[in-house]
């Protein structure tokens, strides 16, 4: 078994808002992050499966390239992560959600993954803070 | 003469709009930067002088680091340039126009530069994309 | 289940020496890092626990800079580590050494990780070694 | 039990060849990479085991980059990977399969690791793409 | 005046000959890089010019990226340069003649620039290892 | 002309201390640099010259290289730069003062340039502090 990860760049804006909290409340736990500002954020999937003897691959880079880039980048990339992007409306947008919507957006096509699985989304939102999902059953 | 060079980093949300252009033209011209998005800018600014025998210094790293951060990292900080920056009112987002209004930010302060002088403002907007200003002179 | 990493930076000096074994012995052991120096170092630290639906985080992040701040950074920054640093008395200073250390100033304020646990602290001494504890029970 | 790792860095060419796949599958399979090209390679290893007491030490970080040189560093820097490198001879030379043979050339040392033992090695070919190969067992 | 800066990354393979000298003559001067390696390489195109009023740009980045893509990426990614790339035949692909090169793939596309001018190209080949160019007449 | 840029890391440990400052002084004056500390260091030197026809360089990286090594990294690597350097006797250590220690540590060896010149020392300190020295004549 080996793993491989790519990784996607974007930059997108965002804001930390709970509906459930007041505009006070949100102020105090959210801190600067209550307000809208930005990232270059990178997304890093890590797939795990054994190596194909004919292929010397777990699974082709290129498909997994392009299933990042049409079920993620092509949605958020220059985008306002608060507004605009449908597979995120009604989340709170932190690196932490993001990582748990960017997992749902790949995992369900693990067909394109053929004998490998998903195993890890890692969500950098700044070169100090990154966070990483691993599905449910871990 | 020695140069040297301090960093800050923010967190901050921009589009880029022209207000003389239509929205069919600023798409055309600007693309996906049209839309609200944002970025983890680097802003590094540069002073040259002697190095005084005294101290060993051209300039107190600390002070330079103090003046950038109440000069600029407070104004820009998780905030939507576009919006919330008093200093940058009306002025189109681009990183040419953020280098030269961090400059001028900087530059009226120049009696707390001692005898070095300010050589040079750089933004890095994203790692492969940052631009360079050194002021009317040169 | 979701890990959250947040890193501090610091600068210090240090050398490894143990006092169980003779100059010579050192001198042979430890090589250029018997003598006195240092590193930028980053310390990572990672909790893992479930997203708080009303705030979309495993913890605040505000909460882990802090308390890396006032249990770690306050007590190593722009320090000589095998002298300055109560905690680090009578520890040799590798970087497994100061993983345990800096995993023994954060665990005991685990009532400051809410539902989360510290699960991995990373120590990176230059940009090709870096080491990873993650407690005795693993 | 602490986990350290050590970094080094080669350059080499390779491309990707199926032997058992006619030329145009090869094309539609690997693309570009089907053609001779090349890449600054980041290799690192990992170690897991105690902290010896005396030492503060998982094991000697010299030994491990000694081996590292030896076995690797000198196989492979500014070689062409598919045809110099004896090791290396009739393996398609993916990273997956790089970083299987990397760790093929350390874990038979394993009695230069001391008490601790060989846990993961892991392959950069790009800032965008890498694999980690953990051995049979994982 | 603003400069701004693009980066395309590549990555290719190469070898350092020297067609006057003997094959011991090469081996003496080029050591290593005398054998078939590679690298990702770097390079970025600087241009300096007025800030446009109107657009708050020295030149359209897109373009810049665009032209760096058709003039330079499109011919040497993924390929040998000392083989495959029709305008470095007969080239010694020194990272400094690879600079002059893609200057030379860029500059007479000056027309393209607008009011501003190509003023410098940067080849980083590895880390620790970089040429700059500045045209003839600087 | 082209520019040719090489880079060594080493790590040493320092204290900024001016030597007619009083304790309180050095203390008002360099904050925590006052105290102890170290850092991984980057020093980059730059050469100029024409590409030579017949090798395509500038000058042998290689010999760059081991004058940056002779003369620089042997004396400063794992040391403590305010005690154990004989080129930095009586130097406050500052990154100022390094930069143009180093240049006079390459600069006397001009005739192994070749037909190129120095014309740059950069120290890096940390990710967010460098300094530059150009020489004297410029």
């Amino acid at each position: 078994m080996v793993r491989i990860t790519h990784a996607v760049d974007f930059s997108a804006a965002h804001q930390l808002i709970a509906p459930t909290l007041s505009e006070e409340e949100n102020r105090a736990l959210f801190g600067p992050c209550y307000r809208l500002h930005g990232h270059n954020y990178r997304v890093e999937a890590t797939v795990e499966g054994p190596v194909e003897s004919e292929t010397g691959m777990v699974m082709n880079l290129n498909d997994l390239a392009g299933l990042m880039r049409s079920k993620i980048w092509d949605h958020v990339d220059h985008q306002n992560l608060n507004e605009d992007v449908p597979f995120l409306q009604g989340v709170i947008t932190t690196a932490e959600n993001l990582a748990i919507a960017f997992w749902n957006q790949l995992e369900p096509h693990r067909d394109r993954f053929g004998s490998a699985r998903l195993v890890s989304v890692r969500v950098t939102e700044t070169p100090g803070n990154h966070v990483e999902y691993r599905g449910e059953s871990r």
